[in-house]
């Protein structure tokens, strides 16, 4: 049985990490089914010692790291439909992930942080508002007061991803790729968190962030959200 | 025969545009060879009513724009190794060309303009550095005195670039994709207007731009460049 360990709210049926949600994605695009295990900030029960999540065991090994767990299931499942589209493929991915990572996702944290803390357990709160300003370099009141300029700037990093979805369907053309569940990720975390308002109205990202919340029988569309 | 229109220099062999040099470097991967001419700034003799370079005309069909141009090439000349790795293959590298267009290029305009207004005609400075300056957002004085911060600053853009190429050759892997010519092209335009110093010496990017430079003979190497 392959398990994957998710990061988990004070309700541990909120999942809410953008990395696992890429996993929980890349895993349902290969067709491979997983055991879903909660963990919690400072829980330290996760296998081979590792201290962070997504952690995917499978056949006894274990796999950290959300791109790497991506090229884990790309080699071991070649049967299911490609998550990269070849060697070249890989690289050109890679590129869109880091990104997220580097680009999108720090944008996007000030916006989401003072959400996403109402879904930690209370004794890990102090830590992880710590840790998260520390990163963004102010305060959450301070990220909460500067909402509406936060929220223009992370429209304004998003548009390569508009110049793409201009012409179609998804980050890897007419069907999606760990691109699109690389990028999907962190909208998925704010969804979680209720995050609202961060995409305009008329915002064409909108329609592709509905297209991913289709995906796999309305899988990451049902999970469970902030209350 | 195939003709290019790229932008040349008050020294007609000085062809300096960034999106030029993507086209230029898709010709060669493709194998297609074409008469390169030389457009000015202001010249208004090209095809079809065209006002902007490049512009490939190929079988009498006008194609104006390096990405369609790319996409051209690719259905065009399917032989020929892919420039896009297939449909999935196109819409990754759009991303990266969007980037390269919308964050890249902003990032080291206000350090080569200084330099490119020396390889513009005269009669079309003026012109060039009032469009220059108001994309900018400052003069040309200002981006002069503030360099160092903007080099600073274009250096921590060129993060996912780092990210790819310490696992692969190229942002295709481990051939060139279009990813990397849309992503030379900026380069090139830097080492055709005598650019120093944007890369730290240490920076991974250089060895890449290397590799860039040894593609189909020391083709992009052996470019006229500003005296």
């Amino acid at each position: 049985m392959i398990e994957l360990y998710e990061l988990a709210g004070a309700d541990p049926s909120i999942r809410f990490s953008p990395y696992c949600w890429r996993v929980r994605m890349a895993l349902a695009h290969k067709g491979v089914s997983a055991r879903l295990l909660p963990w919690h900030f400072g829980d330290k029960k996760l296998p081979g010692g590792v201290r962070q999540v997504p952690v995917l065991v499978d056949g006894g090994e274990v796999i950290v790291d959300s791109t790497v767990i991506a090229r884990h299931l790309e080699r071991k499942y070649p049967n299911g439909p490609s998550l990269f589209g070849g060697e070249g493929g890989e690289a050109h991915v890679r590129f869109i992930v880091a990104w997220a990572d580097g680009v999108l996702i720090p944008a996007l944290l000030p916006v989401v942080a003072p959400d996403l803390l109402r879904l930690v357990q209370p004794a890990a709160q102090a830590s992880f508002r710590e840790a998260r300003e520390r990163r963004m370099g102010m305060t959450f009141e301070a990220a909460a007061r500067d909402r509406a300029r936060l929220v223009t700037a992370a429209r304004a990093v998003m548009a390569p991803l508009r110049s793409v979805l201009k012409d179609h369907e998804f980050l890897g053309g007419d069907e999606p790729s760990y691109a699109d569940y690389a990028v999907f990720g962190p909208f998925q975390w704010m969804r979680c968190a209720g995050t609202a308002d961060v995409l305009a109205q008329d915002d064409p990202i909108g329609e592709w962030r509905e297209r991913m919340l289709d995906l796999f029988g309305d899988m990451a569309r049902e999970a469970s959200l902030a209350a």
